[in-house]
């Protein structure tokens, strides 16, 4: 069992747990593009795909910063040793989330139908990144990381951002639509 | 397989979702507010465990207002038809975040820590149902179910307020206690 003690280790546990979330999220968005009709979607699925893998290259560059943190006593690894031996864990909520997203795009759905859910799917994994990265931010200041907190917070504005901007498009477009699709 | 065409059956999905959501964020609550040591996070635990068993009934009653509408064509137990048979469907997302709620508590964790980690899971699922709410609440607007969306709004409401007053505690306090922890 890991062991957690102080707010360094919970630090590190949520900075592997966002890590292995942009991992599921860079697998599971070409389906979610795929199976969207509306080209904005599409178009703001894709992007936000690739800004997702700039986020899990920058969680690369805090977990390289940290490991070479000097802590104030003698503490110096202390970063190094819990993100030693390639440490990763499995986010389960992000798992449950994308779950969720299959079993939706599995369902008999009409286009648009089907645009406004990969939407509200895509919102609930936004926010999951935006509570996950809000909760690490918190902690980093705490810390006094401050490059750890100002990186976190540049990917916290990008998900406020993604999240904005999908619900421009369900409500000014995709629900509109959906409400006159027929069977 | 459930047959999901338009914007209404998607709201049905959402509701149904959110009911379950809420179902087991009730049952999650008590373990959390056990494991929980600081007395006022303890006390925001409580208080949210009451109000959402009143954010399950609200849905119940939105439930219940939404059987009885009638549509403007001939498809006046549309809504009736959907919410019959006592549908009901597992929110696979709740039950991830829940999975990495519990799995995070069974940590050996300085109390102080435990407060800041259970405060983190906590904020993952407000963000969940603040995702959701404001999803189905899009939907009703759409829809022109105007009380159906007047009464996710409040829940909505409510789950921003605790997001915060949980932001509050752990700013202001879990997190200076937990960087202070020892092993």
């Amino acid at each position: 069992m890991e062991k957690i003690i102080d707010l360094r280790d919970l630090l590190v546990h949520e900075i592997l747990d966002l890590y292995s979330a942009e991992e599921q999220i860079i697998e599971a968005l070409p389906n979610m593009i795929e199976k969207a009709s509306n080209m904005e979607l599409k178009e703001a699925l894709s992007t936000h795909l690739e800004v997702t893998r700039r986020q899990k290259d920058r969680l690369d560059k805090i977990k390289k910063v940290m490991m070479g943190e000097k802590g104030t006593e003698n503490d110096e690894s202390f970063f190094a040793t819990l993100f030693g031996d390639n440490a990763s864990q499995k986010c389960k909520g992000t798992e449950g989330l994308i779950k969720e997203a299959d079993k939706m795009l599995e369902e008999n759905m009409s286009p648009a139908t089907r645009d406004a859910a990969i939407i509200g799917a895509a919102q609930k994994v936004e926010h999951y990144e935006i509570a996950g990265y809000g909760t690490a931010k918190a902690y980093a200041i705490e810390l006094n990381l401050e490059f750890v907190a100002d990186e976190l917070e540049k990917t916290l504005a990008e998900e406020y951002d993604a999240d904005d901007l999908l619900t421009k498009l369900a409500v000014g477009k995709v629900n509109i639509a959906s409400e006159h699709a027929s069977a």
